[in-house]
């Protein structure tokens, strides 16, 4: 069964973030009162797994192994399950 | 007034996305059995508006104007009022 989850990876507050910075200071110089900006990341996994207890496991796994850095990020994630499109017509 | 801004920047599909493909090739490394990986961005921007009509036409401006791309991007975000955390007690 396929499943979908989309991983949230976020710094930690008190974690420098020169990219949020930078894209702070570019809408400030377009004139937008921005106070502040947190870059993070959002990776949509599509992944196999046999039920939804499993798919949970493997996505904590994935994001303690190697999705998210846990001294510097943390990572929260949704899961669904994913309909396959209709590649295929199998019966 | 403040307002936070979740704004999710997306790689449209069909465009290569060199960095999911990364990152699914060392989950499949791992043992996880992925098919696909999509990596986007997640920016939390804060920033003042006087009501929640314009923060959207803000944030919407943002969008088209600096954090996402439109020929390869598409971005959607969530607006909420920003509570300040009790950084001084003013009254």
């Amino acid at each position: 069964m396929r499943w979908l989850a989309e991983v949230n990876v976020r710094l930690r507050p008190g974690i420098a973030d020169p990219e949020g910075q930078t894209i702070a200071g570019g809408l400030r110089a377009l004139g937008f009162e921005v106070a502040d900006v947190r870059a993070g990341k959002l990776l949509r996994v599509t992944f196999e797994a046999v039920d939804r207890e499993r798919a949970e496991s493997a996505v904590a796994q994935m994001c303690s192994r190697l999705l998210a850095n846990p001294v510097m990020e943390t990572a929260d994630w949704e899961l669904s399950a994913d309909e396959p499109a209709a590649v295929g017509i199998e019966s």
